[in-house]
């Protein structure tokens, strides 16, 4: 009955779990990351969640693990502080860990939501038979968790692993982070972006709508069916997104040679329309001698990595 | 007294040393690689070297470590196995450690001349206070190794930092290792060919030999001069590539957050003329957060980081 509560913190909505010691979510529970914006608002809410999954924060049950948080930004796991979160505003400087276990009396993990889905992946899922391993969330934000000789490895100061700001164009855009970088390209915002463009340059695709041309409703998810339908423009949106995504992976697989690619997210999703040319451009793009020892996954635990690998950072804690 | 041998396979020379506990270098000798064509022929020069450096070969003093070698290729350091060399012809599948033990009786290592340098710098050398430093050489080729965790990390089958291949324009030239990979940026011979290309260009320019201006005597040490006493062009030369391998930095950055970058070879010795542009730009490519916790220094051994690396592989066996 070791249970423990695992908290995906998204640019758009928080999703809760109550996760059993295999990994099962039991119950969940969310709410609009919009509503609560202030980081008392937002353990409020967290605490309105623990009462809706079942439990007493005020009487715990016997056994329980404690409470994992995966945010989407820069963490120091080691204080469970927070320095900034990438598409949320009002974070800068924030100890999640220590206000967390002050107000709810147990032991709290906060890491970035990519090594939580890697420490998920790793314990229950997809990641569980390598000893170098490089994981990739693609939603919003891009992100990243390296498990090397057999564990996560998170850099100097916890911040080790944000493939999303790696340079894939020299001469690409500015943002905060740099230029060129990887999420400027395959985030969910830019990709969808992408689609509108093209949308509104006149080509013929499913993803139109014939009543409102400008407003279609695009969404990664309409496009990756759009493009399991055959449809050419959405195909065409996921080789280029497949391209991107290659440059970043081959020059990470120069740098780590790791065993495997573990690639989640909603994005992921999409499964072929995507794995497919992934792994035709990492041919142009990486020497056989690296290719050959390569294998390009899909994360098992699919939309629910994010609950349970936050629970597994308390469950498996290192 | 507990000496080790070093030894530096490069495609010229063959460099040895008899290296003390402390890192100096107490006796060397060298031989030219072309004379010793095969295995066989290699390790017997190795012998009469070892004679030469004062040692008898069938009596080791007692605390001998034994045998580093760093060689310029594909090498497997677990078996001591060397796949193949880049310059040298007649290495392919030769399992050096075994056979020199063998000949030898005492323990010998293998590994690739960039892995030999950096354990050279963190025994020795500017990463000696670093948990997680990376190495770049900079030379004919774009050489790099990972130091993680306090050890080298050298991937899932030894070919770990190849930071060279890294790629920095998605758009950019093709090569067998992809497309866009720094070392066709910063490598000696793109380098000296773009300083051709704008001296052709016709720009003024102490480079230029007035005598015959096609025909400068052009190398990274000349352009370095000339950038030091303030050549316009030259300066720019630097600039430009300090660019490149600010975009590189940075990805391997937020990837790895290093605590520090050691930066050896050639083109390092240039000093300020690179590490000053280099700086800057980095600050351009990187969040503050990264930045401010990130330290360039310069590689200390010099010349001399071959063999005292290649010996630094026994003396501090992982």
């Amino acid at each position: 009955m070791s249970e423990a509560l695992g908290i995906d913190f998204g640019g758009t909505s928080v999703k809760m779990g109550r996760i059993s010691s295999a990994g099962r979510i039991e119950a969940s529970w969310s709410f609009d990351t919009a509503r609560a914006d202030t980081p008392e608002r937002w353990i409020s809410a967290v605490a309105e969640g623990i009462a809706k999954l079942g439990w007493n924060a005020s009487a715990w049950p016997a056994g329980f693990r404690g409470i994992g948080v995966g945010a989407p930004g820069f963490v120091d796991y080691a204080r469970g502080h927070i320095y900034s979160l990438a598409n949320v505003a009002g974070w800068e400087g924030v100890n999640l860990a220590e206000r967390m276990e002050q107000r709810f009396g147990v032991p709290v993990r906060v890491d970035n939501d990519a090594n939580a889905m890697a420490a998920g992946e790793c314990a229950f899922g997809a990641g569980c038979t390598y000893r170098h391993a490089v994981f990739i969330t693609l939603g919003t934000g891009v992100g990243g968790a390296l498990w090397l000789d057999g564990r996560l490895y998170r850099g100097a100061h916890s911040m080790a692993g944000e493939i999303g700001h790696m340079c894939i164009d020299r001469w690409g855009p500015t943002s905060p982070e740099g230029r060129g970088g990887l999420e400027l390209y395959v985030g969910n915002r830019p990709f969808v972006q992408r689609a509108r463009e093209v949308l509104c340059g006149g080509r013929a695709s499913r993803l139109r709508d014939p009543a409102d041309p400008e407003a279609a409703a695009l969404t990664p998810r309409a496009i990756a069916e759009a493009a399991r339908s055959g449809d050419a423009l959405a195909v065409e949106l996921f080789e280029d997104l497949a391209d991107a995504l290659a440059v970043a992976l081959a020059s990470v697989t120069y740098l780590l040679q790791p065993e495997a690619f573990i690639v989640g997210g909603g994005v992921a999703q999409a499964g072929d329309v995507l794995f497919k040319p992934l792994r035709l451009r990492l041919k142009e793009r990486l020497s056989p001698h690296f290719l050959e020892r390569l294998e390009i996954r899909p994360a098992l635990l699919g939309a629910e990595a994010g609950i349970i690998g936050a629970a597994s950072l308390v469950m498996t804690a290192s």
